[in-house]
């Protein structure tokens, strides 16, 4: 391969919408976050950061956002000519393989203060080796750098409605792809969990889906108990717990929701753990109000767990934002220690897991406003014998 | 989804090999090598890295690997309990969520000399933002952090005789998916891109792999021009150049191989490139030596086309090494200062792309050796018209 396919790099994709992002809104709104900061001007390296601010997806890129007057850039390589100028034409291309020295130089070059120019830089995306190697370009001695975390993160948070019709898409997509292998009764026994997981990815990119969000998840029998379990060869039997998490991406947007069924006749612990976990989950949606403390949250869920006598069993957090990423901002979980925000895309996740048996999680992917929680997934909830 | 995928954890996977790789003696060459960085122990927590000295696979992790008799060490969380004591038996394992923190107040508590303990780290692997976070730890104090680049890295360039089968594993499903593919004529006028890169993806499965190595590539017509080109639901012509690069991945290691068809009927210009980028593989391929440089054999394919007169169009390095990651050292190319090392395995992949009219790249995964590169790959590389 030629190069780092991680990110969609291609600039003729069909648009999932005909109405461009406000880039240069989301933009605005981090430079003016800068002077809390102290800082005049930030670089920003993380790609999805800068897809996010420029509409940019080239595997090697980094923007430049100024304060005041100064023009926005962004630096890619030459291998992007043509797909920065259609992507990001709202800006200039600085073209460089070292893209942030190449901000730098144009930092140092535009500023006519006194004072050593500010220039912000995320520490949680540069390494070590990186931050020592700017220091030492020869521009780096009339920059101040001032080390910034989660600065864009913090904005992708809340999302638009266009982003908010992506991930509805993608959740759409979700929906639809399980509802075909349901109703061809691809998820039965004598199936292997791969077979099943390469089905549902399978009619998920044929409904319009640009990737997987994840790898998905096909989890059967004493494998449903393991939360994270990778499908393997297992072959699905009757009376199986069978657990299935998965997404698709369109426009970059991901989705994420998982559902649990029995096979051919559920036992009664079965029945049990399934209706407290769903109870805990209904909890945990109807407490998605902005302005929630998040550890509220997820107590909202996990008592109903803990009070039936499973706390132990439910090992992890209640959920996540959704967006870009498959995991993004906010953590939902016990030690969160910020609030809920108007606009936010989180999942609501609990389940129960008991080891050498089986596990039970339900999960949806939620769009947060004033309005009341909205369900993006739409599958029903209630306990499916298939 | 409740955890990153992207990283296999599932300890129940099926084992490729019977023979456990030799991860004492791949700690004990990092061990080895770490008078020469002045450093008495390292901590790695680029989770490739970890696997490859350890075994485990888990999202969350860091080793510790010392000089001299103290014990080496993991850490992870308390979601893998189960798994690190099957995939790492012969490491004493420390539970925590700061990986890196928890094994550095090991560090501090065993160390017994006079002067503080020098502790290396993945400066190419840790963020600022890590990097001044473990600095505030409390054992801190008493350790000296020293930073290293690519030191493993530097040792899974050379592969042993048990990843060069998992390779050539990777690289034998690669070749029959192709074929069957070729065999039905799903490489076909009326196809769309999307189509191809997802049976293709599919037959993959079908043979075990475990995952695709990266997003496939299927480039039909004028998007067989763009190196990097995504599917898209362009649709194969009549007299298309059809650029399809893949790979699949086994026990964690990638194939990569990239073909070029013409459909129906190949003009004198797809033929003439098609025969000037044949003739610069071979000769890349025969120059891959041990011990030498790595300049030169990007020389060797890249005379060939420049020659032809079309080095304007090849517009990218000649190779790179393929493992653990799709990715990794050595990247030949013109600017690459190092040599070829006997036991390294890497991608020949020259190519010739005109803008607007389509583009031929051939790429083969070899293992180099002192008897003469090998190809891993093995569909055959003459021009074919599906």
């Amino acid at each position: 391969m030629y190069n780092n396919l991680n990110m969609p790099v291609n600039p003729d994709a069909p648009a999932h919408s005909d109405v461009r992002a406000d880039y240069a809104g989301r933009r605005a709104a981090l430079a003016g976050g800068l002077p809390a900061h102290g800082a005049d001007a930030i670089v920003v390296s993380d790609l999805i950061n800068v897809r996010y601010l420029t509409g940019f997806t080239g595997s090697n890129a980094a923007a430049l956002v100024w304060t005041g007057d100064r023009p926005h850039r962004i630096a890619t390589d030459g291998r992007y000519t043509a797909q920065v100028a259609a992507q990001a034409p709202d800006l200039d291309a600085v073209l460089a393989r070292d893209t942030v020295a190449a901000l730098l130089a144009t930092v140092a070059d535009e500023w006519t203060g006194e004072a050593p120019v500010r220039l912000a830089f995320e520490s949680d995306a540069v390494t070590v080796a990186q931050f020592t190697e700017l220091c030492a370009a020869p521009s780096a001695a009339e920059v101040e750098l001032v080390p910034v975390r989660g600065a864009v993160q913090d904005l992708r948070e809340v999302k638009d409605d266009g982003e908010i019709a992506l991930i509805e898409q993608a959740c759409r997509i979700g929906d639809q792809a399980l509802a075909a292998l349901l109703d061809r009764g691809a998820v039965a026994p004598g199936r292997t969990e791969r077979e099943v997981a390469r089905e549902l990815e399978w009619e998920m990119y044929a409904r319009g889906a640009e990737a997987i969000a994840f790898e998905t998840i096909v989890a059967a029998g004493a494998g449903s108990a393991i939360p994270h379990h990778r499908p393997t060869g297992a072959v699905l039997a009757h009376g199986d717990l069978v657990k299935i998490d998965f997404g698709a991406v369109v426009g970059g947007y991901h989705s994420d929701m998982t559902r649990t069924f029995v096979l051919g006749e559920a036992e009664p612990w079965q029945r049990e753990i399934y209706s407290i976990v769903q109870e805990a989950q209904e909890a945990g949606r109807a407490a998605l109000h902005p302005g929630a403390p998040l550890a509220a949250i997820d107590a909202a869920a996990r008592e109903v767990i803990t009070a039936a006598g499973y706390g132990e069993q439910y090992v992890h957090g209640l959920g996540h934002g959704v967006g870009l990423q498959i995991h993004e901002a906010p953590g939902i979980g016990s030690a969160a220690s910020a609030t809920l925000r108007d606009g936010a895309t989180v999942t609501v996740e609990p389940g129960i897991y008991l080891p050498g048996r089986g596990g039970v999680r339900i999960e949806d992917t939620l769009a947060v406003s004033a309005s009341g929680p909205r369900s993006l997934t739409s599958a029903p909830r209630a306990l499916q014998i298939l």
